[in-house]
């Protein structure tokens, strides 16, 4: 059911908090990360969702082992501080979640990131490095995908950078900072 | 003078940028890395700064060589699109630009970074990796010292990642998206 579809990230040991940390029960949001394939960013992106009490999901395949040393240095101590689920597919994670709204992001996407307006417990979904997400589900989901718009010579974000600028927009709109 | 104080990047050559870019002759904003440690983190800034038509000022020290592999490899093919400047000092940088405005950022700062009112040109200063910026600049400097909330266990960003919150709110200010 539920728990067969998602599993916990095996780094994922009972959350030891700092004791000066509490949750205040606000905002929560959920980052997915389809297919990552560089150990660095997801790491980094862990240590953004620490620092947010939102949730990472991660879809296999990953480019990475979750032991790899490089995702486990990047995301320094973050790991334990991190609600972290990995998901053997996009359709799995979806089935797993079956009320929950999604958003695509895409440098192709025709919405700005600005104009969502966005609720918590949504999942903002970031594709893989290389390709980002498949066409044909941004295709289906053209109202619900994003981007971040770019004014330079390259038009390319890192992932890590991408996921920080949109989180923390949404983090902005619903808790009124 | 004004020459003497910048000097381009060794890496800067004449920019080649991609001929379906035009500068719009928009919002340039300048992000300021003071003695930034972690090659992986200014490539990846370099390549923010490309995507935004703004520039990149490193103060010396830097934790690494300019002509580093990591370096190279996180910013990929965008040094040739960046400006950037490298200052002997912080107030070698100040020096050089009279009539600046200058943001400072640290997590131990009083102002929310979405409160501040950002101008075209403003300079946005980022510290080092492991230790932030010097107190006493932020001490004097206590009503331009902006912070990025966080609300989870764990209370630190990646340098890039903060830098790419800050920027593109202050982008998302200027530019109405």
């Amino acid at each position: 059911m539920f728990g067969d579809r998602r599993r916990p990230h095996p780094f994922v040991e009972p959350v030891d908090v700092d004791p000066g940390w509490r949750d205040d029960g606000g905002v929560r949001l959920n980052v997915v990360l389809v297919e990552p394939e560089i150990p660095q960013n997801t790491g980094t992106i862990a240590r953004l969702c620490a620092a947010t009490a939102c949730v990472l999901h991660l879809v296999e395949p990953l480019g990475f082992d979750v032991s790899d040393r490089t995702l486990r240095r990047a995301g320094l101590d973050y790991w334990q501080h991190v609600t972290v689920f990995v998901h053997e597919s996009f359709g799995a994670l979806q089935d797993a979640y079956p009320g929950a709204r999604f958003w695509y992001t895409s440098k192709k996407a025709r919405v700005l990131y600005t104009r969502a307006r966005f609720r918590p417990d949504d999942f903002i979904v970031f594709g893989k490095e290389t390709t980002g997400l498949p066409p044909d589900l941004l295709d289906v989901n053209s109202e619900r995908s994003l981007a971040i718009p770019m004014f330079g010579p390259v038009r390319s974000l890192n992932l890590a950078n991408a996921v920080s600028i949109v989180l923390y927009e949404a983090l902005r709109q619903l808790r009124g900072f």
